[in-house]
């Protein structure tokens, strides 16, 4: 399958007193590539298909970390989708600087329509949102 | 007016690389302290009143660092309501440990209704909003 | 071995705009349980330990997600340690709302030491250490 | 003095409950741009300067929303340097969405060195550093 790229400088609210990148942010840079991702798709994290309001909600989520991350450091986010089922959809991650492999994750997310009263249903993938979201991109954004 | 202190202590997750709590998270405390004085008034900070779903966008914030706040510190902050305007409502606020004044701060907030299409309208403070606010709660929470 | 748990209440800030607890920040809960585990336990995750400065980078972690978190609940998140190796440590937790749970996660660290260029060295668990993580707290906290 | 611009995309994590980015997120937003501008003049907001680890650390912050920003918006952050006292600098920035302005806030530092105690003790401008941060830098980056 596609694979896609997304570049980021780590910001100084990015760190903790460590000195480097807080753990639980490389699960905001994943999920920004996740994203950015289906927006080249030309789909949204929350997105309406057909009359329906739907969305992605996570149900099951790692990371290893091998080296960390520190401030002003360029990262990039590698992305590809790594397996659709009949509701979910599972990603798999790197993190990198420079070609050195930082850190590697996963976020496996549920297709869920919104019901009129706030709560999610989830929702079987149309064949035409499988395929366009399985086609991938055309390119990397910067 | 009433006074109205709540506590926490510093997470790891607060901190940055400076090894201090990172200057924008005094918002967040200082929020917090305004949440749990509302809750303490019976409130919150999105309600509903008499069928209207009402809430408090910010409309304009600051805040005076005096000494910086570390990891596990335990932190008092106060909280006071200044002023109740027609529709805005303004909160001071000091950040301590161990009677130690380390930040100053305040935040107005407008209150606002939500409309169908999820846009907000300022709404005037009905007498009785207004003051069960003054009145205030009838003690600290710890 | 011991279960603590420790309590908090869901801050405006911990959601996103689906409307619940923004799903990294469980991590942040997990975290904050793992460190007031070892306050309870006379430790702290920076510390001194005859003279080294010592701490507990993340090098695995994982969470499920059961059901949602919204903004003013209580949540109550339980830590176990689960094992404790040579330089590692893994922590199992909950994260439940009036005994519903709904999240489970876990959390591997390995003990280092900050050497003076500030890089890390893993360094073996002393038995005095891993006796006194073992041994717990003596009860919970609030 | 120059102006400096810097521009980012509304990231899922930056939004709350209410559906917009959080207000104490636009103090992230506002020291990505200063640090950026720093970056431009051959600068870091933690770098050495003739042997001396200096840093910038925060004394005063404010900000006013005029309009709420939404996810994965483009926001253009544009920062200038205000006023350099002599161990003081202050920042003035606006936040706008396709030259509509949504927010203006100012951020006072004070140069700082770091002492070996990891204490901060205020440092005077030497006039390099002040003739290269008031020149600016060559361009906007992207």
């Amino acid at each position: 399958m596609n694979t896609f790229r997304t570049s980021r400088v780590v910001e100084f609210c990015d760190t903790d007193m460590a000195g480097i990148v807080y753990f639980a942010n490389f699960f905001r840079f994943m999920e920004s590539a996740e994203h950015a991702y289906l927006r080249a798709c030309g789909l949204s994290v929350v997105t309406t298909w057909k009359g329906q309001t739907i969305t992605f909600p996570r149900v099951s989520v790692s990371c290893d970390y091998v080296k960390p991350a520190r401030f002003e450091e360029e990262l990039t986010t590698e992305v590809r989708v790594d397996r659709i089922g009949r509701t979910s959809i599972r990603y798999r991650f790197t993190v990198s600087r420079a070609g050195e492999e930082l850190a590697r994750g996963q976020i496996t997310a549920v297709l869920c329509r919104i019901l009129d009263d706030h709560t999610l249903e989830p929702f079987p993938f149309p064949d035409e949102l499988r395929e366009r979201i399985l086609a991938g991109p055309a390119r990397d954004t910067p």
